[in-house]
């Protein structure tokens, strides 16, 4: 490593002071707000009162408003935040050096925290409402189970009942995770269960499910709207979860700015957006408001291509349809994801905000097979020293081909990307990939037309 | 959370440019130095002639050095720690909290990295000097898999073939420990093993046997001095890696230095010695000169008891008995820990260094039950949102045992202990705990006499 290129240390961490004191509602940007949510009964956008039975009230507040463009963050949660924030953007000096490129390659860490991920940045918000309306407790789903893992380290530091329906093949086969939840006093429910009546039903028609997001959100739904002082709670796809995990990008942009620093391609992966809408955020502020211009480019698996193959329209965000319609990339809400696809992202539709944006072309996206991820989460362990999440893995394998364009060409260009998490609790894929058993798989046109297909007709 | 308390950040980070540029070696203020490695065959303080088979060169020299105070950190090295330190010294202001104690804890922070643990310090000091010797690789020995994790990432940043020696109860208990071993290109045999004489000769002996450290550590080194361009690498014990990890004590004192911040007790767990002895390096170095005193606990398993049940002799460091003999607290070379012990911390032997200094008083030491850890470790996970690993938990134990005793008598004692690590690969420990599985075991004197009979004769 020569002296000059260490002008920018490896990593850049802010003071605890620089901390941003405001998330940032890039809604207050849009010229075309997000499409509005729909009551399934009438059609109808959703009122305060149509959510509120399944929310808590200050979380619909924001959840419904497309125009303040800063919110306060509590000092509570920013309290909280300081535990494990502000995260570092680091140089990835020998990632660069590894692939002989004249990019310059920056990533913002979010896994320095037990939860492995970023969802802890909503979970403390989320929680802290819960509390603040006086709740007892909050019902969730978890897929690959960081969100639940960060929902039960944020309910225990409020002191509140954290019950989290995980799906069962991930409930089987991650049953550290599951400890990990215990370990914050968390109850974990494999899903579907005859805990609910949506559960239930589910089971006697499937009866060898192994579960899907779709089932556990809505019996999580179902357990909250059950049971007095419980509201449920979310960690992706909603406008709520991308204003909280704007943290992410204002920190990112933050510590940028102070080395002068400007990308010109930002990377994320995309599950239901919770990261890629929070990285982002600050960024596509500046485009929006034709301040500056970036690249953004958002990364999904090539087994769940929402944004890639979807279909912009109204869709259900649950299997049980108890939720309210959003208009997103959808895939359908009875697509699943095939069995061999490892890691999260695996949610069949994509925050309405990110679509709106992304049907206006203010961003790009693409999609990548699983082997081609897990040789660059590889690449970047032995290189970075840190063991990505696959979910990361994902914006790290986009970052990598840039790089190497910008090998070809000679561009020193900047990429900004998302590591979202750490991999730690994904070795048993790890593993497959070691061994030569890991495959991809592409779903068929036909395929995903059959879940298209399955649409509601109200558009 | 007042805002008068927090004129202490919640994290200290130093600048990447306040990182030490030296390693500080205990022992040039030890006025009784260290007792020497004896040669096994002569009985003989070993010379570097001795060593040269097993070590690289310029290992042996700092095994051997007693005299210089500060030995450089090569650039390669600190480069390399500039990917996961400077490791942050936390203000645990949410611990205080709940233990309502007057006390002010800090703790430092080895856990941020892949490893999981401070065992990276020494791991990419060992292969580095490997790699500048011209070697081809290194053998080693895990127990709970931290070292292994860690020799591993430093082997594939240097390019070095790297051997690992797994216990076999560890080897099938933490599979994802391997697998993240594998991710970095290591190999990995369970031990015993049928790749060595002395691992052939134990199962032939034992044929059900599990393993043991010691054990393990006589396999790798028969596979370094039997094969050309390998040489042994050892992550505990040695002056050597005490020496390395004296990077957590130069860093944890110079961030707190910086607020002024002196300690009155510092806790350390202690297996082999390598944290604890890094921990306190610069503060024992200052009560050794007698310009300042601190109070110095070292913190075992009740299972595994060698610095409060042990005896200060000449020992083997190894099963198969071919090692040097050092002079350390030890539990005899056969002493293998209850089956039901969880965690690391299961070395029959400790640091000569510690071992003479914990000899001539200037530290204590304590045993704890591991029942009692995990509930210190489910209380600093609620209260600090780090996982800590089983490891580490018996420092916080005690540290919560000092705070407690302060919150009784009102003293504002500032307490520091060393979080080594972090427990995502221990979730079987912590559902053991969780279930009521868990038990505790105390060797009784008639088990340690046996064991401390079989001790060499020489002394």
């Amino acid at each position: 490593m020569k002296k000059e290129e260490r002008v920018i240390p490896y990593k850049i961490y802010l003071e605890e002071s620089e901390m941003p004191k405001a998330w940032y509602n890039v809604r207050a940007d849009m010229k075309t707000k997000p499409a509005p949510l729909l009551n399934p009964g009438t059609g109808k956008p959703v009122t305060k009162a149509d959510l509120a039975p399944v929310f808590c009230d200050e979380l619909i507040d924001q959840e419904l408003d497309n125009d303040t463009r800063f919110i306060e963050i509590p000092e509570e949660i920013r309290d909280f935040y300081k535990m494990y924030r502000p995260s570092p953007v680091v140089r990835a000096y020998y990632l660069e050096k590894k692939l002989g490129t004249p990019a310059k390659i920056y990533y913002k860490f979010e896994g320095n925290n037990t939860s492995g991920s970023h969802k802890l940045n909503s979970a403390i918000a989320q929680a802290y409402y819960a509390k603040k309306q006086g709740l007892k407790g909050v019902t969730t789903e978890t897929g690959a189970g960081q969100w639940g893992t960060a929902l039960s380290m944020a309910c225990a530091y409020f002191g509140l009942d954290c019950k989290v329906f995980m799906v069962k093949c991930s409930y089987e086969q991650k049953p550290f995770r599951r400890e990990v939840m215990r370990t914050y006093g968390a109850s974990v429910t494999p899903s579907p269960s005859t805990e609910t009546e949506i559960g239930k039903k589910i089971l006697e028609e499937f009866p060898g499910t192994t579960g899907s997001l779709g089932c556990a959100i809505s019996e999580a739904v179902e357990k909250a709207v059950t049971n007095e002082g419980y509201r449920y709670v979310l960690g992706s796809v909603l406008n709520q979860v991308l204003l909280h995990q704007s943290v992410i990008g204002l920190e990112a942009k933050a510590a940028l700015d102070k080395y002068g620093v400007t990308p010109d391609i930002i990377i994320g992966c995309a599950g239901g957006g919770s990261n890629l809408g929070g990285l982002v955020a600050p960024f596509m502020g500046e485009k929006l408001r034709g301040e500056k211009d970036y690249r953004i480019i958002a990364v999904e698996p090539a087994s769940c291509p929402s944004f890639t193959r979807g279909k912009y329209a109204y869709d259900f965000c649950d299997t049980g349809k108890v939720c309210p319609l959003a208009k997103m990339y959808t895939l359908g809400s009875g697509f699943i994801p095939s069995a061999n696809h490892a890691g999260g992202l695996r949610y069949h539709g994509m925050s309405s905000i990110l679509s709106e944006l992304y049907d206006e072309g203010y961003m790009e996206a693409t999609s990548v097979e699983q082997t081609k991820v897990f040789e660059a989460a590889e690449l970047f362990a032995r290189s970075e020293g840190i063991l990505p999440a696959p979910e990361s893995s994902h914006a790290i394998r986009v970052a990598i081909d840039e790089a190497l364009k910008c090998k070809e060409t000679g561009e020193e260009k900047t990429i900004l990307f998302g590591l979202t998490g750490t991999g730690y609790f994904d070795m048993v894929a790890y593993e497959k990939f070691h061994n030569g058993e890991m495959s991809d798989y592409i779903p068929t046109d036909a395929e995903l037309q059959a879940s298209l297909d399955k649409l509601p007709k109200l558009q």
